[in-house]
């Protein structure tokens, strides 16, 4: 049985021109990914910029995502810093058609696990989507523990967690996953993030890829994928280092957003300049490194 | 000559009830300080919850605080994740008629130096009204540099920078102030905040302290204040170890903000429960603490 919360999540970004969604070029994003075959569509997560778009864009971008996707179920990013607010966006979500909520802890004072978890109860008890608990600490700030995702893995709705990235050692990354799995119940599945290390985040056991790259470059994304679901643990690890020059440069330029965005404005999927302000686009230079990156694997 | 940016600086809270701005309890915070005799008020800053409230709720707590102040200069907090959501800010910050602005770079994704340079450029070139560039790592997770604040601090308009803590050694505190006056512009003042350093910055030669304490307790925060402005410094230290309890509490209990809003409460200046959700009120036990220190200090 495939549940809504395994394989392939796709996070397209929602490209900004002159400071307004460019509804065009992210419904273009997202008919792509359909097109491609993902499992899921996550709008408005941290790629989608959720956290810098009022409650009016998000209304709107759910909408126009599920529309787009020919069916493809449509995962939506609901994190805000008031849970009023939140709960608003859980809101506008289900009205949209949204299938399930993706949620993160954001933070301006520093939250304590008692106060996370009662968010999370908050947006459990105030809907029937299923909820993936949204672990990013390098958005966030907030540090979770097992013990924290065993307490919010039991309310009722939660479907899925999203881990950061896996360590790089299988051996070490399959103890990480199994230790998560060890204090969730059954259903809740875990899907990996940080695309640099997904092959062997699937490869140890977790059962989705909520992908930055699979937004924009949804085949290479799939192809890792399968070959991880079909057992070809070896060969998912293989197409994953491939992609090694791209990996190298989501470190050195400062993170995935930068450089897929920068790679949707290279393939004319977004207009330059895509990301919310004070976020600044990449140099030149950085383009022209970029774009032989995607030359030479083949990907322009 | 005293500047605007000089002496104590005072953060009321925004008490929320039921999720919107008590109106009634704000006003009464703003009042009091203003009657205590402040040499500022800072609306909006990060004790008074700025980055949860919509533009609509901020630019009514802004015109609220210039209405209660009495003629006491309002500053008001203008952050938030998106530039343009950061200028819309300002727009009603100088319509309520603030006397200047404080920005922190709040970040969702990290931000590089140069998007912060980028966005106080954009900032001071949209209006005339003074800036405090606002350096708080704890809720920001933006690390400033000298060299960072050398470079903002050169840009017209700003007029002072609100540093963390300093060190508690006196000799440390005064290389550190120093380290940092040496390479901005003499106009631009520098504010101490981090309560429990208050008193060693100011001795070090911060010339204000941006207060948290002193926007629910002005007066021993105006003692310590007066006493190193008048050069008592050994004066100023004593009066800020008697607070040592209060500070220990802020340590013990998660920051500051959870502290001074269950004070307000305990005070009846706000209502119970008066901080955005997700952040939980302090509990029974944590509030039997604290009237426990203030019966203690005198300052039930």
């Amino acid at each position: 049985m495939t549940s809504l919360f395994t394989g392939l999540s796709a996070f397209p970004l929602t490209p900004l021109a002159d400071d307004a969604v460019d509804q065009r070029a992210f419904a273009g994003l997202v008919r792509r990914l359909a097109a491609a075959g993902v499992d899921s569509i996550t709008a408005l997560g941290s790629t989608g910029s959720y956290a810098y778009l009022t409650a009016e864009e998000r209304a709107r971008v759910a909408r126009l995502a599920v529309e787009n996707a020919d069916g493809t179920p449509v995962l939506v990013g609901v994190g805000a810093l008031r849970t009023s607010q939140v709960l608003a966006n859980v809101e506008s979500a289900g009205a949209a058609g949204a299938a399930g909520l993706l949620l993160a802890p954001m933070t301006y004072q520093p939250l304590t696990h008692d106060d996370v978890v009662e968010l999370f109860r908050a947006v459990t008890a105030a809907t029937d989507l299923p909820v993936i608990v949204y672990d990013n600490p390098g958005t966030t700030r907030f540090e979770f523990t097992n013990e924290l995702y065993a307490r919010i893995a039991e309310l009722p709705g939660i479907a899925s967690i999203k881990i950061p990235g896996v360590p790089a050692d299988p051996e070490a990354a399959r103890e990480h996953v199994a230790a998560i799995r060890a204090v969730i119940p059954e259903h809740v599945t875990i899907g990996v993030s940080g695309d640099a290390s997904a092959a062997t985040g699937l490869n140890a056991g977790c059962e989705a890829w909520y992908s930055v790259i699979g937004g924009t470059l949804p085949e290479p994304a799939l192809a890792i994928t399968r070959a991880a679901q079909e057992g070809r643990a070896a060969d998912a690890v293989a197409k994953s280092e491939r992609l090694a020059p791209l990996w190298g440069l989501f470190t050195e330029f400062g993170g995935s957003l930068r450089v897929v965005a920068a790679i949707a404005e290279q393939l004319s999927l977004a207009p330059r300049g895509c990301l919310p302000l004070p976020i600044q686009p990449l140099s030149d230079d950085q383009r022209t490194r970029i774009s032989g990156v995607l030359d030479e694997l083949g990907l322009a």
